[in-house]
């Protein structure tokens, strides 16, 4: 028995990715995808990529009793901060999975929304029941919704970065204070609206800074590593535009609780990762590349005799792992199916 | 009942991109994959992207006997040209399809490899029993198989340029004189082994034509529109390069047989492609973006009054449906598989 | 003495490059620079790339009596067609260059204006006046300006095109008719503003055709080449979009008018390119990234026994010979400069 | 009077940038260029860019009286670490400047050599005498060498870090212990020889880090800051690999000494820069792009109350401003020349 699907705000990139994915679903079935600015648009003339796989799909409105229209068992929101929290609730219905890729329901504390996102959130009684959709750490609580319910999947960055170091403070390895995060990201995570700062010519053989120390994915890691290391996490985080499509690499600068050795760094990844699908331990650095799109992350660690460092290295595929393919995951999941379906673990290359 | 698989010269982009596949193929099992130059690599240290599905896969040496000790039922070739040809007659046997993805048996005249290859064919017998494998052209030869004999895949510029203009010629809609075929193709078509020509600094923010006159990939136009037209066919074919991993676009110029429009050329072409699983008509230019890690080929074609000259055109990937993708398509049609298992109708994008 | 120089439209890509090359420039003196959408805004934050050169200078207004007011020997505009046929009449005055990039008075005939640019002209009796700004073709009648007057460049593509073919059809080498230039810019082409089909995520890694059968640079291409060859010329020109910031190859097929030799017609572009300052005779294919920069052309032509087709390949920058370098060696020729000052002929590399 | 020049190991990308800039050069006359594995190549076939510039000059091979049998006045050496020790102290000579741009000089310290070269220093009493080619940091000891005896000029990134974080460990800003430099380089810092890790396929779409904890600018960087603190300063330093040509973006973190704002941060940058010609402050991130074939340096620093950190950005060309420009500069001032002469202060965009 198929899942029937919808995708409101299907028009932008993690939608696209999302419809990439879905054709190639085993056990999800597409029914409608919305976009608003795009409604009537042929998908296949927004998307040629997406031509073959879907002739006829046109982007549909959003409306009010859209899920309810289409009978959805599974309804996936890609839509900009601020909107999903006014429209998931509406969504929300027995029986019926709704995962909100947007950056509403991550944040667990309500007070942290007014500091990040300039406004006080409007549904803050869904922050508590709702599940963060990263599998890796929060597997049995996506299983334990048993279909139903709230799934708010991680920042792109918030991946990458949890999935570097969540192993080694977990393991008490390095000290919860004083962490940095520098990362590259590719283009596709500005969105796919034309901006001055995006167009070819002002990114190609660029490589630049933005959102010095007030990117909103900043409290995103810190819930996360703070939730791991059982203690308050501080991150500073730099993030880079990379000229390239997709992919981020999170390069994470962190102090020792004790003198430490790249080998037992490599352990406790290694433990930790060695039963996940989607993870891959290696003993150089991680690359983007190797993951491109692929829902599969790449992390090694080193350990700085000299200086008392450890790096931290994770990469992965923005738009896969980082959003559409992470949250396929989070409802794979959350449907009782199985957690890899649909989700390629190779990448292509080159 | 699964297929059991081998690959030999495993180790180049063309290899790579069959083992992608071939993880996510339900009818395919890789038993062995050979790269004599990377016999004991990791084959997930050669390549990353390709870890996670194969984690334990170590390139094994080519061995006269190899196809025999692993019970082969399908080989896949990936040599250099002239050693396909030295190696191919031993590995046919009863119930075992051979696939070529190399250039050593694609044309079917004997006489052209002096000419265009500067060597003698040594298994000249082989050239008329072998199916040249392109479905769009050759269903039914290959179905005919029945899952043995020899399979030689196309060029990748030959796949391109033929599916932009066999529907013209083969409704007699264009001369088949005076074709010119000006294409421009991705660094991925120069292999994996670094040459001054296609580092990263020699190729990046770069555009040039190579190969002028003389590249091998114009017979094999030429035999295969000659096959379609019912007359001798004559092409000038020039290659580009584009700094880009992947991607072929051929524009193809040809004169029309009588006046013709536009609109002509795309009944044509509809009428070729709408049974055809990966093939695209579009009404714009194609793009090779659109068909990033897919089989799928996208065409266009427009009649110019003021001139007197059809332009068609053709996209694809140029790994994909231009060799490892074009080669399972045509191993499943051989097999009596689906003839579309395990292959992406939909792109990567962005 | 100093020339007083003026760029109105300085806030696009060729005002940008213009700005560029003067700061290099021993004879010229940049006093304003207009950028209406930009007024106001400090050149250095909009173009950081020339914050160290102009670290004051800020983008004016246009206004009616700018050009006297600021007593200018020399005005640049690079405005939209349509616009400059409004403004340059009134900035044309005694002791005064013009130099028009735009595209509003290239064509000699008025009457192809409202064919290829749905517009009467509105000031046509300044096109047979002005002279076209391609010192390899109208060096004479550039010099017998004597600093006063009315230069219109070349489109970009049509300096590439025009350079390849002249020779070839000033010598009586190849037929006037049937001729076909299939050629690939890259992105800054299209000029800075965002548009959906220029962002870095719509380009990186994709190569497609546009503007088919339609392209405005056509007309000019004919009429250049008409010039040469003393006889109708007619060309079907393709454009593409190649994933670079700056560069333009014009592969050219023309038929000979009777058979040749590949040595012939490098002859030929010997003979008229080796007296050029910024021409050099290849051959091998020219390659955009040997002209990054530079006012340079590269050029090669090759004949091909086999089909009877001549090929010849021009390539460059599309901002610097192909735009502003252009302008600036057509404004030395007319006011009497070292035809060479302040144009780099080395190109950036890698 | 010009000065003549010769260049031993000019056929890598900083000889060939070498021979861009002297091409523009007022005052420097290239004589001899050597390359011993591109001994009797034509420059311009191996360079088509410096085609039109040097179309006669053709690499020769090094000699042990090259310098003399030339009469050289300046001879810049661009070759491998350990090569030049070898060979420098035969080119000292009354009256002639040698500038080093390879590393054999570079480290004052002889000990460090074994450390991070593996092999002893064969040179070392040049360590002391050579002047360190920085002229922000060492305009002085350069103007003092009066035209004669050894420069040794800085590594890429090397520069890149200094010119971000000397000013604030000069005025005492921040501490000179923990520090972290993370930068990016485009690929030509890899030099021109083809590679695995630097084919268009392995780099293209890509971004990864190397050299993890062992990069050989670790002690350079080091040296530098240790000599403006006054105290000995350590650095964690990560080199990544970005997919552009050029360009060295660092991104460098620091614990303030006491609570410091980004105002007085800038306060510091601009203080120390603003009389330089070839800085610039600015109050956003820098970008590589907007330095991309110039010789100047672009750097921002602000403060994070929140976490603590100081984030100090410098980007530069690293062929230019982070080698041969920066080469070419340290000459000038060491011949008593211009400082600027020859070197563009403005770059190439897009």
């Amino acid at each position: 028995m198929t899942t029937r699907v919808g995708i409101i705000g299907a028009s932008g990139f993690t939608g696209a990715e999302l419809l990439r994915l879905i054709a190639g679903h085993p056990d999800l079935e597409l029914v409608v995808a919305t976009g608003d600015s795009q409604a009537g648009t042929v998908v296949g003339d927004l998307y040629p990529s997406l031509a073959a796989a879907y002739p006829d799909l046109v982007f549909a409105a959003n409306g009010p009793t859209l899920a309810d229209d289409h009978q959805l068992d599974l309804v996936f929101c890609g839509l900009p901060h601020g909107t999903s929290q006014e429209i998931v609730p509406a969504l929300l219905a027995p029986g019926r999975l709704v995962v909100d890729l947007g950056a509403d329901f991550r944040l667990k504390d309500p007070g942290l929304y007014p500091t990040w996102y300039n406004a006080e959130h409007t549904a803050p009684h869904l922050l508590a029941e709702s599940v963060y959709g990263l599998p890796e750490l929060f597997r049995s609580e996506l299983a334990g919704l048993g279909g139903t319910g709230l799934v708010a999947t991680p920042g792109c960055y918030v991946t990458t970065a949890t999935m570097a170091l969540a192993p080694l403070l977990s393991a008490g390895l390095v000290e919860p204070s004083g962490i940095v995060v520098d990362a590259a990201s590719g283009v596709s995570g500005a969105g796919r609206p034309p901006k001055p700062n995006t167009t070819f010519c002002a990114v190609d053989e660029d490589f630049t800074a933005y959102g010095l120390l007030s990117h909103r994915h900043t409290p995103e890691i810190e819930q996360n590593l703070t939730h791991v290391a059982g203690a308050d996490v501080q991150v500073l985080f730099t993030p880079h535009l990379a000229p390239m499509n997709r992919g981020i690499l999170a390069t994470c600068y962190a102090r020792p609780t004790s003198p430490v050795t790249t080998e037992s760094l490599l352990d406790a990844l290694h433990a930790a990762y060695d039963p996940e699908p989607f993870v891959v331990v290696r003993d150089t650095s991680p690359s983007t590349k190797a993951t491109l799109g692929s829902n599969t992350v790449h992390v090694t660690a080193v350990a700085d005799d000299r200086t008392g460092w450890v790096v931290a290295i994770a990469a992965l595929d923005n738009l896969t792992k980082g959003a559409s393919g992470g949250a396929i995951q989070a409802a794979n999941v959350a449907l009782g199916l199985s957690e890899t379906a649909g989700l390629p673990a190779v990448a292509l290359y080159p």
